[in-house]
């Protein structure tokens, strides 16, 4: 049986009995969005968040159907991606989650499905460019296809290599994560991150619908219609910038 | 607090606060449409109408999700753009709508939205030319993507110039905004317009619907599709012309 | 209001009563079929059944919306196109309905719909090809495109013009309508008949499905991947040859 | 009417009528998750399901409505295609699912649709290619069309001869059906199978999602995407290989 107070020895009981519940729900509910936006099928997908004080993060059983998820069966994983609390395994992706918040220390929780146009994108091996301002109003530029994988890197340490490729792409073309906060990983699938479980399901979701527009605006023509740079500014600064206007004042 | 009677002391009391309930709830109830229709993810829409007598319009607040939408917290503007009544910021989009209710006087309500379809081929800068008897029995032509916006519009009055390069658009090509009640924004989306809200959304979701059915049709053939002019007229004058036979008489 | 007697004196009260009853019933179970086999959109739309031995028709009346029909609210129409029961306007394509009703005297309901990717052919001009054998349970053959109207056909009688054309490209092309029982009327959509309003629905779904599956098919390959004729007659015999085997034995 | 005992004199009454009841109902199940999935419209798919020690397997009826099924009216039959317990016509498929029960030895059950996607490959004739991780977590290697039928094939036999054809591809192409549970027969559809009927069903479910990710890829590439050998074995075998390590221990 799942032990809910085996990691309070170690930090101290109620404060982290607290804290982890609340971490807990947030991821929990998190997943369940998934086959309700219809970013899943089967059990083909994750999402985890962390807490940055404590260097704990939690994240979805493997292979465990969402209806059958509760915040209670929720896994608990330290960042050298050892289990801390929970009888189920983790996500098979746990080590890549790791990597990720290990090396994008802005990021609160990812996001990883097998959406069906993105997943189109990743094969393909095709960028998602912003060719729109549905794109700019989450994305500040192209969401790239991450290198390959080498031979060697699949067969020992695959979960944690998708991690470090994720990364060394971002940092070979100079993408900041915070403002381009998806990647297709190649041949694979994407994934996504944001401050909370919640923003980041918003934001696997858009990429979702971003592919599914861009792959038909690339079906209609052949001329290029990538966005100019200063409409790109425009769309993403009025949501993220520091003189955003969108929305209301918090 | 959302104040009911602010704008009651301007126009009189009585006459003001039924007829803006009546518009608040129409334009409510329009915009409660769009995820109902698949017309928007997450925020991503809106829905105004105008009081031609009082020349104010009523306009969802920015970014407030649907299910919190009610007819109490639409937002009043006038036709400078300002907000006479409600206490959350109006759409960012307001300004386009009022360049749009300025310049088009005909028209009553106004949707924005980024439904894919549509999106498509807005990003892609191809028009949706009529192809098919359905399209004409809404729109009297081709539905046309407005002329980019220069940086420098982009930069300053945003908003305020996409309602302009629309106008612009339709002056140029000399279209009947009556005729053709929508554009797709280059790169953006789509704006439909009618005498009502409800109205509006119908003319929306046309727009998707059709913008579907040509997609298709265009990957099929590259014969040249297009209507001839007499079955344009045929089947856009039995639904809207002088002698329309379509439907009960009213 | 509506008369539910007015034909009684012409054809004998009792009678008459009670078999439209069973033909309205089952023409208004039919319309709202449409909907929510994702058919149509609005009140794009109809369905038609007819009393061979009355030579009389029940349809849709014009412009209503599927969820305001109902039994009594449909439209009798004779042959020649008159109403004769109902203060309902029938369908716009009822002269179409008529023609069809003449001149293929073995069909006893029709469906006019929009459906997207019956109508995405339609606007393209091409047939839809018998590919697989999903095609070949239904139909024996392709589905054709009818030859366009000429300006002077759309301008008078369209809608029985409609109607001719449908024939007349059925005959100079040879194709038996029992065998074949759906058309694309070019640039506009499909009509679709059967014995029965409920299998006329049938086939009007059908053919949307085949459709959307031939679209793909045609993306994917440009070999020639026409069904033969065996496998054609295999599939289409067995469901309705005099010797079919497929189903249970009435 | 059925009787639901007569099989039971030969087997011996109590064993008989639980083992059976226990594969009836997992057929039945299995067959009405297909509408829910969105694998069938109307009639057109079936699943059966073996119990490998009688030798009998248990299959959808033939054209009944799936809302009409109960665990009572599924058929069984034995390994030479005769009705063994049931009034109804077994599904007019059998014939191809007990050649397969004959010759792929592990599997348990089988599930035959006209999924759109599926389908669309299997007219076109285009295998369905691993081109990412999300075909190799089930499909070690590519979905095979299978080889055309003859003329003669087609015209006596033609649903043993569709099994036996089946067959002859796996073996001609050296794949191993227990690794590629699905195949797409030519201008017809896939079948797909497994140990259990439910498996089989999520089998058939993912043959389609890997099918509409596919065509979208080929769709945005004309690069050459095939996953190599090292990504295919890393997924297939972490999934289903002695050392698999996705999901919890059984």
């Amino acid at each position: 049986m799942w032990n809910f107070y085996r990691v309070a020895n170690i930090f101290g009981k109620l404060e982290v009995k607290t804290l982890l519940e609340k971490l807990r729900r947030e991821v929990y509910e998190a997943n369940i969005l998934l086959p309700k936006l219809s970013l899943v099928n089967f059990t083909w997908g994750n999402v985890s968040g962390i807490d940055r004080e404590k260097n704990l993060f939690v994240i979805k059983p493997s292979g465990v159907e969402y209806d059958k998820l509760s915040p209670e069966n929720m896994v608990v994983v330290n960042l050298s991606g050892e289990t801390v609390e929970g009888d189920l395994n983790p996500s098979s992706d746990t080590l890549t989650h790791m990597v990720l918040y290990n090396e994008f220390p802005n990021i609160g929780a990812i996001v990883h499905v097998h959406s069906a146009w993105a997943t189109a994108f990743a094969q393909a091996g095709v960028d998602i460019e912003a060719l729109g301002t549905t794109h700019a109003d989450m994305f500040y530029g192209a969401v790239p296809v991450s290198d390959a994988l080498t031979k060697e890197e699949i067969e020992s340490d695959y979960e944690e290599n998708t991690g470090k490729v994720i990364v060394r792409t971002f940092r070979e073309r100079n993408i900041d994560p915070d403002a381009v906060p998806s990647v297709l990983v190649r041949q694979h699938g994407p994934f996504s991150w944001a401050k909370t479980p919640l923003k980041a399901v918003e934001v696997a979701k858009t990429l979702e619908i971003i592919a599914e527009i861009n792959y038909h605006a690339l079906q209609l023509t052949r001329a290029d219609i990538k966005l100019p740079q200063y409409l790109l500014d425009k769309h993403y600064l009025r949501k993220h910038g520091k003189n955003a206007y969108y929305g209301q004042k918090k």
